[in-house]
């Protein structure tokens, strides 16, 4: 294992590079731009993000459906505001063979068209709703902008839920459901903290009425959408009609919203909040490898080797993912390696703990090294995930808080986004008719985007915008963005 | 519930058909020849036979990974015959947004020059192997035949395990182990009987030194190939350079394998081998909804509607995924409509059983009624998952067994094959000189194939080949396909 020892806040772009490869995580020399291969060690975690977010999806009544992974144009073209803003991305099918297809068929940049289509023939009467369905699947966006693995492909996978209701209310209702289950999973079970912006007007999803982003916020000062969701009215459901007869007899429209956490992003905002100078730190439920055991040996020792074999057993009959490293390595090689790999728990068994019948353990969470009886084992075993978690999550939140500063001008909020942080300001408004103040402010700010308001929080705004000088009516928060 | 009563032997293409529709599992309405929708209660049961698999696979030393799901014209020809089998296949993206792409990229018709791509990256020493990768993927076939649902798609989802050796030994151990993984899934778990191929070399995978398939029998006499497993040898190996550098200093080729178990046509074997007249039979593992509870109410019975709520309790604390069917339908409705779906199990709750505290059971697998003490259900549930996979599996053996007719002439073959059934015969060869008699075969027959010897089962041919009379050097088995 060669020196790695990159200071993440320093130089991110560097560091997220090297740790993609070091730990055997993702690998972009796959000769498609934007098309990376996942290796052993990214989908493992990744399938327990998936599995987390399947999970609550089930709890709130969702189930699993498989839908088709193109769209023939015609049926694209069936959402106005959708089609606008997708087009530009879309990957055409356009030969089956060596024949022309009859009519090409864009790769699914996300689904609402294809789902929509089967939702008119499945959903009919006021019985089948609410109607709350979602599908683990690959997307491809033609992205113009620079490609970063995880951070930003032209394929991805997602997961993307689709409910449809009677009313707007339960619609609404259904937006917060998404926003707790993000909540839970990426907070909650990754410590991967967020805000969950209401998007301006200029920035909605094509097709929604309106849209609301959970952005991370990464190590180099730019926030990284996780997950969003949308409420989407009836904008489809006039298009696609989608329709149920209700109890009285009348054919209506659905409500409906969508929500789509992208695995890949929430992988990188993982990756990126908890790692360190010497790699990978994780969670005991997404660690490939939750304990290591490494044998402290000065040539041959049996007494080590039998205990070192023993406390392997001891945590296999536990079903904890161990690995008894007896590799002929050096144990500060093995120390680097699993350190790397993000291993949450080193065992280490030398002469010492042989003789006094203890077990030194070393935590990638905290850093530091506890010494415990052996006969504790167990005991330390069942309460160790939970500290961890909570360890790393309030880690994360710490650095999370001080982030954002107030800006009166236009360059001061220039001046805190070099800086790496959030500016929170004063703003005229996050319908369309503030979106002239949004393309000034990014022009002079060299990229800096309005990212919404705070959801939920209720900020009075005091003052003028800070562009136009008009009454303000929001409070707004401004970064970089990836 | 509408009436169901198709005999599947007689009739079994509209069989088919109709429970896709009846039991809410596949769509084939969306709008893309051989592109379906996959309803959750199809998706429910694909999932699990996945978790079958990939649970095998990682038992058997497999890690899961994940790659790009298009290919450059220019990889996807690297390996000779490869490009050849597959050209005329795939789906080819030509354009992002408004633009022609660089280089057509194929969609995966399968992952082999994908993985290969990678594989000659991250294999490098004799301490990487064995190698062995598997992925979840979609794959997409521009099949010029007739498309049906689960039987033949153009996108379908399946496993693929793509593994690496230092020797051809090794190698030809993986294809075993491929084999006994198909059993103990598809037979063992699911009660689908299969015949192990070792294919002809002219219906061998394009690029592999040889291909066994495993071939499922449907009730229209057709056979159908589940998985397939590749002796890929050095082919490919070759093309894409993935070698390792050996104990001695030398830089070798691997041997490789791979194995593709298709989700859906598992799938659909499994159908078709369980289901009946009725709707879908289900093994208890599989089946979305394990147990049904009706209540035989005539008018109000706060008894029996106590007793449902308790029995559904006393259940659910056992993890088991049930259903009190209250709805409005008569209980002769929910009968139907709980058998089309499969659920093994349907309680049946009415004044006698509330009187005597015994509970009605009818098993969906044996079609019978039993009656047992209310305190008995824990352990009947218990016993039950065992009971109804034995049973299910003996059935579709009993049926599998007798199918087979020796033939000593192609008219034979023809009235066998007419008949539903399997042609056992004497055949020159299954290497290369043996398919100009195939060919004739196939035309004399209209469509019948050879599919193969049985793999293991040495079986000595006696006599002439059947069409050209040259002494036999194989007994090979012949009937219509998929």
């Amino acid at each position: 294992m060669a020196e790695f020892n990159i200071d993440k806040e320093e130089n991110f772009s560097e560091w997220f590079d090297e740790i993609l490869k070091k730990a055997e995580l993702v690998d972009k020399r796959y000769p498609v731009k934007g098309f990376v291969a996942h290796r052993p060690n990214a989908e493992y975690i990744e399938d327990k993000i998936q599995e987390m977010l399947e999970h609550k999806l089930k709890e709130t009544g969702h189930r699993k459906a498989r839908f088709p992974n193109a769209i023939p144009e015609s049926i694209l073209q069936k959402e106005a505001d959708h089609i606008e803003g997708f087009e530009p991305e879309v990957f055409w099918i356009t030969k089956g063979g060596k024949k022309d297809l009859p009519e090409r068929l864009g790769l699914t940049p996300t689904s609402e068209t294809v789902m929509y289509t089967m939702y008119s023939k499945w959903i009919t009467s006021y019985r089948d709703l609410p109607y709350k369905i979602y599908q683990r699947c690959p997307v491809w966006r033609h992205e113009t902008k620079h490609t970063r693995p995880l951070l930003r492909d032209r394929e991805f996978e997602w997961i993307e839920s689709h409910d449809a209701f009677k009313t707007r209310e339960e619609a609404e209702e259904q937006v917060e459901e998404d926003i707790e289950i993000a909540q839970q999973v990426i907070t909650e079970k990754l410590g991967v903290p967020f805000h969950y912006f209401k998007r301006p007007e200029w920035d909605k999803f094509s097709g929604a009425v309106h849209t609301f982003g959970a952005d991370a916020f990464m190590p180099d000062g730019r926030f990284l959408q996780i997950p969003s969701t949308h409420l989407l009215g009836k904008n489809f459901s006039k298009a696609f009609n989608v329709t149920y007869e209700d109890r009285d007899g009348e054919e209506k429209q659905v409500w409906q919203t969508c929500f789509g956490p992208a695995v890949g992003r929430i992988f990188a905002a993982y990756i990126a909040t908890h790692g360190d100078e010497k790699g990978l730190r994780l969670t005991w439920e997404t660690a490939p490898t939750q304990a290591v055991i490494v044998p402290i040996l000065h040539g041959e020792n049996k007494e080590i080797e039998q205990t070192a074999k023993e406390v392997k057993k001891t945590l296999e009959d536990k079903n904890i993912r161990v690995e008894l490293d007896d590799s002929e390595a050096t144990p500060g090689e093995k120390f680097n390696h699993w350190e790397m790999m993000g291993a949450p728990i080193r065992i280490e068994i030398g002469e010492n703990e042989v003789e006094e019948e203890k077990l030194t353990i070393k935590r990638r969470d905290t850093g530091e090294r506890e010494e415990i009886d052996k006969k504790e084992l167990e005991q330390y075993i069942e309460e160790i995930p939970e500290k961890i978690r909570k360890e790393l999550r309030k880690q994360a939140q710490e650095k999370f808080k001080g982030n954002i500063e107030n800006a009166e001008t236009v360059k001061e909020v220039k001046e805190i986004v070099e800086q790496g942080k959030i500016a929170r300001a004063n703003w005229c408004s996050i319908d369309k008719d503030g979106k002239k103040c949004a393309d000034i402010l990014t022009s002079e700010t060299a990229g800096a985007k309005v990212r919404g308001t705070i959801h939920h929080k209720e900020e009075e705004a005091k003052g003028k915008c800070i562009v136009c000088g008009e009454e303000a009516k929001e409070v707004v928060y401004i970064g970089k963005e990836y």
